[in-house]
């Protein structure tokens, strides 16, 4: 737990962050060459880390520790090559298949050896950057070859959790239960990178740092609340064949934007301290309901595939065209739903959650849709140089933008200069670029560097996880039970047109994001 | 009344604009050169006033038409030559001395002769831009020369008079009397040139024109509210013994400080309608009360005078060695006051109120200072590149700037980027010259506008004016029977000591405009 009073750099208690070692299982994936070094540099540039401690990869195929770390120089294409060259001293690899005894023991030995040479006997991070069906087996290899400390010296280790945890309800609590044999909850951090994004950050302290937000976010106040988390792209290369057994509910919705609803809806913790904070979380994922109770699946949630299309200028061919996808697959790339949080706060507040795929841009927002004004006084004009149309009053929004751009931005009514009362919408805004000249980091810097201090706020518990799972696993099994194939949309849209039906139907419309009438 | 679907640029219901006379009485004087003029030039050049309007300046001293015009013209020093000349063909000036029933009676034919061959027989606007012991003499001519109609015809003539209206409460309650005798309510306009500016007509827009700062604008939500208006200058040439008989508290606070109090605190009207707004704000003054209700005034109110100084790097001498100052001058050139508006929404909360002379800048603005966050999770931090303080939480504060840069903008707290969960103030900002990029027009501009029109949203009515004066003629009648002198403040410093303690007493602090941590 940082403590609330750390001067600026400074590390949280416990073990000294130059006393660390950390291993990478799974280390020759592309989330090691394309993540997890490079901010493991920016953490040992920015001295969060010291020139003592261990990286060491681990990984089936054979590789010196000059290839790895040549691989890794490549991969993070830095222009600080003296800096790197000090670096990569701390690089390591090491061979090992871990479904095999005599390897695990191998790595024990050669950790051991790698640490008695740098006199390392601090925390140990091992970071599961595997394939999800070699999290419990990794797990059981350390047992095997007696790398998980037990009794008051237990706290050594702590095991990074990539996602996802699980497949659904029933394969997420096997996972916790088999693991749970092995570690202790307080030693597991499963990771979502959403959160350890500046902005992802920043909404608990705007809402709890400022006195005036919080009067305003509920249902007093508030109309209703979007989140969208859209991509451009298609498939990744080589991803076809991971994505069409998991598809947009899993992959994104039961995740991240479940995890940003939760951040912007949950009540304010006693104290800012990681578990407050998620048993918070969880009293939201706990009072998760559908936006409509009374029917069917189909009248809260809607899935689409993408067809061929254009996104970004350029020709997009079809899901079931991309390389490794079945043919006739039913995935998923999009989802729309309507919930509801069914607490003294927001009962009776929509939130719109989507995400997809080849939609037209890369954005994650967050944006809440206040109430009108209960009187229009004014007339609400937009005009091109003096050119002027009414228009419907727009509503305040606040909104959050996670990526590409992280800002915080009001859209408020203000005068229009001139010698009508006409109201002009205009928005005021807080880049991150603009307002701070200091560099943002990296989320993956963020959470390596809490896992290896110990704060646990950022990571999902199993509890919330579970609670995540339970809500949209229905969704799911329903969907993957139906012959139906999902409604198509056009690569470079915004979805299939069930999505807009889903929520015009209370008369409310989705954000196109971007394309705010910024005021002229 | 402005209609409240007028399209852009259009006129009020009522007589068109091309069919108007306006009568400048005091046309020698500098108000009509210096803002008059100008403001009738950008008029006629926008389209609100026709070609065949007539401006016609009256004044004692002999002249031509084009000697006028050759005048005005100086004044508007304007790089439109051209249309300047165009323009000019609208201008007349006709020397009277109104004291002479003859010269009225001489006046009254000229205007007449001047509508026949022009055409107008639409609204007469007389503008009192006099000396204001010449304003009931002004109006007592008009009468004898048979310029009020009468009947029917009555709303034909309008009376715009300048400030001050009165000198106390007595005075300005006998003016009243006098000329509503003559006229009625409906025909007077009583100018406050700080209601034209945009700024302060988007107070009332921007408080009602959205959904999210009416709950927040009450005792729940609210610290206090300073408003500031702050002048660097001292006496204007020529200026010196007006100033004198008036001082800071009548020619400032009375009007243009009070009115921005109501516009801020005042309950949203039924209709956006002159009247309906000026009941609203009447009801605020008449809530006005001290701030401190149990002792002597010197507990709410102070007063200062400036002494020699440096202001904006240029030496500046003492208010008694100004030109045409009386010596041992005891009038103030700074007032602060500590007040309360006792009603529903405002009880509790102090609105601190303070004006005057060589102050460091020239700035006016309206700041809502909101509580503090109930409970401080954060660590607040002030940061130099990298080098980061620990400071108080900062508020919340909402600031309506009015001059010299007109804006909007609401400090918050963001989360600094990094490491820690660290609090950085930063400012959301709405710049009119930012966001629109037309022009903003003229105070004057706007309020002749809106008498041509018969507008009076933006002018005191008589029972605002009383109400007003009722407040702060015991402090002036205190002051001026004391026989103590009022603090120095050196020029260029933000006002007395007594200043400071006034407020402190309250463990709040004056803010220093323009000194905002702009974030870095």
């Amino acid at each position: 737990m940082s403590p609330v009073h750390a001067p600026q750099n400074s590390v949280a208690d416990g073990p000294a962050l130059e006393d660390v070692t950390l291993l990478i299982f799974g280390a020759s994936g592309d989330l090691t060459a394309r993540k997890l070094i490079p901010a493991l540099f920016q953490l040992w540039r920015k001295g969060f880390l010291s020139d003592r401690a261990a990286i060491i990869g681990v990984a089936r195929r054979e590789k010196s520790d000059d290839e790895f770390r040549n691989e890794m120089q490549a991969a993070v294409a830095s222009d600080q090559q003296d800096e790197w060259q000090r670096f990569a001293q701390l690089l390591f690899y090491r061979e090992a298949d871990l479904s095999d005894e005599e390897h695990a023991a191998r790595l024990r030995d050669a950790v051991e050896e790698i640490e008695r040479r740098r006199n390392l006997t601090g925390q140990r991070v091992v970071y599961l950057a595997t394939a999800p069906d070699l999290f419990l087996p990794s797990v059981e290899a350390l047992s095997t070859a007696g790398m998980i400390p037990r009794g008051p010296d237990k706290e050594r280790l702590r095991v990074v959790v990539e996602k996802p945890f699980g497949h659904d309800l029933a394969s997420a609590q096997e996972l916790t239960a088999s693991l749970s044999r092995l570690l202790s909850e307080q030693q597991i951090y499963r990771i979502d990178h959403y959160l350890g994004k500046e902005t992802v950050q920043n909404i608990l302290l705007f809402r709890f740092g400022n006195a005036i937000f919080e009067p305003l976010f509920n249902r007093t106040h508030v109309d209703h609340v979007q989140i969208t988390v859209a991509e451009s792209q298609g498939m990744e290369r080589g991803r076809g064949g991971y994505y069409d057994r998991s598809g947009a509910l899993r992959d994104v919705l039961q995740n991240h934007v479940l995890q940003l609803l939760c951040l912007v809806s949950m009540e304010p913790p006693a104290l800012f301290r990681g578990d407050y904070i998620r048993d918070e979380k969880l009293k939201v994922l706990q009072a998760l309901r559908p936006g409509r109770e009374d029917g069917s699946i189909d009248d809260w949630a809607v899935r689409g595939q993408y067809a061929a299309g254009q996104v970004d200028g350029e020709r997009a061919v079809a899901y079931l065209d991309e390389d490794r996808i079945p043919a006739g697959s039913r995935r998923e790339t999009y989802v729309a739903m309507e919930v509801q949080i069914d607490n003294w706060r927001w009962a009776g507040v929509p939130f719109y959650l989507r995400t997809g795929k080849r939609l037209p841009q890369r954005v994650s927002e967050i944006a809440i849709q206040f109430k009108r004004p209960p009187l229009n006084l004014f007339t609400t004009v937009e005009c091109e140089g003096n050119l002027c149309k009414m228009v419907e009053t727009r509503p305040n929004t606040l909104i959050f933008r996670i990526q590409p751009h992280e800002s915080i931005s009001l859209a408020i009514s203000t005068k229009r200069p001139g010698m009508q009362y006409q109201v002009h919408p205009v928005e005021m805004d807080m880049e991150y670029h603009d307002a701070f000249d200091i560099e943002i980091p990296e989320a993956y810097e963020r959470l390596l560097l809490d896992v290896m201090r110990g704060d646990s706020t950022l990571f999902t518990r199993s509890d919330e996880l579970e609670a995540a799972w339970q809500f949209v696993t229905p969704v799911l099994e329903a969907w993957e039970a139906s012959d139906e194939a999902p409604e198509l949309y056009a690569s470079g849209t915004w979805g299939p047109k069930g999505s807009e039906q889903l929520i015009r139907r209370s008369g409310r419309a989705w954000r196109r994001p971007g394309s705010d009438p910024k005021s002229k």
